[in-house]
């Protein structure tokens, strides 16, 4: 391995030799010496190269000042200089005094795309995009967060499984579905891996998670739609009711704020102008009806015709929520059976409602939980009063037929929680290399 | 949640009131006293249950009996009773007196298939072979390993990301491509995350790791390949070979290997009759045409045409290698440059052999590894040479005009590893739900 310091840690790194390597990101060429700023994963720093001046006074073709002058930005450098703290240097009050630079590989000159460059254009360069400060921390913020729930998962007895995304039928509804060629047959990519979470559960694994994708052949072009996402899905066995799963998911989510704010706090409060909250339990929890009362006394009225919340109904929830409880986050619970699929369980007392929840965070919907009716013959007699057909749905529900435990989890969209920890407006900047209708490449 | 104690507790719990829950695995129904065998994720105990005789001599027909005489296998249940620790008790030398016993969903009582059933029937009833302790285990074993490695990589400053599974066109090769219909276009189901993690060392991320599902339109049934499967990968940026690959992969797998040692090694020995050795570092390292004059020596001539290894003759090394140190690893490495992909770096001295490697672990290929190329115009040129057309390329060329740090990394099948670590002989055992040309289902 090339013995590199991290620009970040030469801050802690004595005066002296040192070798650093990374991107170009400016280069001033004056007459009498010239600057480099170098970017890596961990920062910048500057490099300066004093020209050699001749007994003429002309100034001298050596190296690395041809070098220097030939460097387009972007480019990647190794390079080697006596490190030299100085609280003059504007740059960390650092910089390094070049001995020797070595380009392993020049860019084209041509930048394609700048600072106030659109997003679908950034989204072109998605390479060059994600060389910003920025959106460079995003991911290393994921990393801390999924990081932070195995953890959770892993001391908490939770068995990691990865679900197939081919599948032979639709588990969730046939709109929306990509459709593939298999050999002799057709097969669906997976929308969600909820069928296979609950096999894991008829399987006695008793709690489960994954983080994966799922796909979705939706061809909206909102702010919040992806045709193809990591979701973080868990599931669970001998749950009392969703108010169990509710409990795991606000647990997790906990640890996963906390490892976010001890570990990357600072940075993204000076990058992001963020503070980051770590939410306190347990969350608020609304009953959907009580919500949409609330919403209409703020002077809104949802225009749906079902029993349904709709997205400016749940910035409004959140609002009250954030006024009255100063909490980012809302459980809205006990949704309409009408707006519910078949298989999440109902209310003993009340038929009409089921045993779930949304979840919402700082405005929009993040999640969707609930307990799932494990008694394969109410299953059924669900999936009729919905208008599906039993006998399509039979590949599906054969393993309830041999005993299931009652269960119940969520799923949760990974881009979706970041894009709201960080105040982003779009999950295309919280997503690696973004996925929509007329978005395939880079 | 339900106030239960996982089986595995029940050892040290003290004697008294205790509720378990669980499924139905066998079923004793005598005349004076009923037994039952409660399975839970963590393991099984005996529920006894002395039938009530009436004064008269007859026995009566009171709760819980009548509920156990109607108890079929596979049921899922919630017991209560009181623990006794009694070591004439051979299951665990514990056992629970019943006071009550409530069946949570009846399992239909023929049982699909047998402990000596063949594996596509198991396969027809995952869910019900998935509970057997041994299969159990493997995705706590995956668990466990999967952890491991991750934490290694944060530890050491590797970024997580997701790569898309649609592309808009291949990366590795048209063989082998699943098709869909995307919109107005066509996509394809990624082979590998390979252009999209390198991506990321041009995108300046360093080092990054991601486990996610790689997708192959193989037709073969052999007991090593599967359709869809759980790839491990890697990729680090600034590199000097891929000697510097290996140092990592080795690391990864000595600390998947200690944690699984540690936290199921007993569990292992006792249901799969295997040791779990943790690889002593570093792993033997032979030059592919030495690994052939080897397996020649060993009156092995592999029966190819070009300078690749066969299936036997990876055993054959594999052999060669544990008798002669005792390892069950061994990276090939130098593999010649007309069996490796066009972005595979060549020696500098010697354009004929690439800079990788395939690992062989217990005689069966689980990763290839490599430096790649990343100066364009040698890409370009390898790429002709295996006449690819370059224009064709030029949607995954694009982002190295920008400019790439010199990098490598590897991909790794999880399922594999797994099988081979607990020596089982294929691979549909060590995955949840194995897909393959005719298997998409369950």
């Amino acid at each position: 391995m090339t013995a590199r310091v991290l620009i970040r840690d030469l801050a802690a790194h004595p005066d002296g030799p040192v070798s650093v390597a990374g991107w170009v990101e400016t280069v001033r060429d004056q007459k009498k010496v010239q600057f480099v700023v170098l970017r890596d994963e961990s920062g910048a720093v500057q490099l300066v190269n004093p020209r050699t001046v001749a007994e003429d006074g002309t100034v001298v073709a050596d190296e690395p000042a041809t070098t220097i002058s030939g460097l387009s930005q972007g480019s990647f450098v190794r390079a080697t200089g006596e490190l030299k703290h100085d609280e003059r240097v504007k740059l960390g009050g650092i910089e390094i005094k070049l001995s020797s630079l070595t380009v392993e590989t020049a860019a084209i000159p041509e930048t394609p795309i700048a600072a106030d460059s659109g997003i679908d254009k950034r989204m072109d360069w998605r390479f060059l995009d994600l060389r910003e400060p920025k959106n460079n921390l995003i991911f290393r913020v994921q990393t801390t967060f999924e990081h932070a729930l195995r953890q959770y998962w892993v001391e908490n007895g939770f068995v990691e499984i990865h679900t197939p995304k081919l599948m032979a039928s639709a588990s969730e509804s046939r709109a929306e579905l990509f459709e593939l060629d298999y050999f002799e047959t057709t097969a669906y990519l997976a929308q969600s891996p909820q069928i296979f979470k609950q096999m894991a559960q008829a399987a006695g694994f008793g709690r489960v998670f994954e983080i994966g994708p799922a796909f979705r052949a939706d061809p909206s072009f909102t702010s919040r739609h992806a045709t193809e996402f990591t979701s973080i899905d868990t599931e669970l066995s001998w749950i009392d009711s969703h108010e169990d799963v509710m409990k795991v998911h606000e647990e997790l989510l906990v640890a996963g704020f906390t490892a976010v704010k001890e570990k990357h706090g600072e940075e993204i409060e000076a990058l992001f102008g963020v503070e980051v909250t770590v939410p306190a339990t347990p969350f608020p929890r609304i009953p959907l009806a009580e919500a949409k009362r609330i919403v209409a006394e703020r002077g809104y009225e949802v225009p749906r015709d079902d029993d349904d919340m709709d997205p400016e109904g749940e910035r409004q929830i959140s609002a009250y929520v954030k006024e009255t409880y100063g909490h980012e986050f809302v459980f809205l619970t006990d949704y309409a059976s009408t707006i519910r699929p078949y298989y999440h369980m109902r209310h003993e007392d009340d038929d009409s409602i089921t045993k779930s929840y949304d979840l919402i965070f700082n405005g929009v919907e993040i999640s969707t939980g609930a307990q799932r009716e494990h008694r394969v013959d109410i299953i059924e007699k669900q999936a009729r009063e919905k208008g599906l057909s039993v006998e399509e749905l039979e590949d599906v529900l054969a393993f309830f037929r041999y005993g299931v435990p009652p269960h119940g989890g969520f799923g949760m969209g990974l881009a979706r929680v970041l894009m709201l920890m960080l105040h982003l407006s779009n999950l295309r900047e919280t997503t690696y290399l973004f996925r929509g209708p007329t978005r395939l490449t880079p």
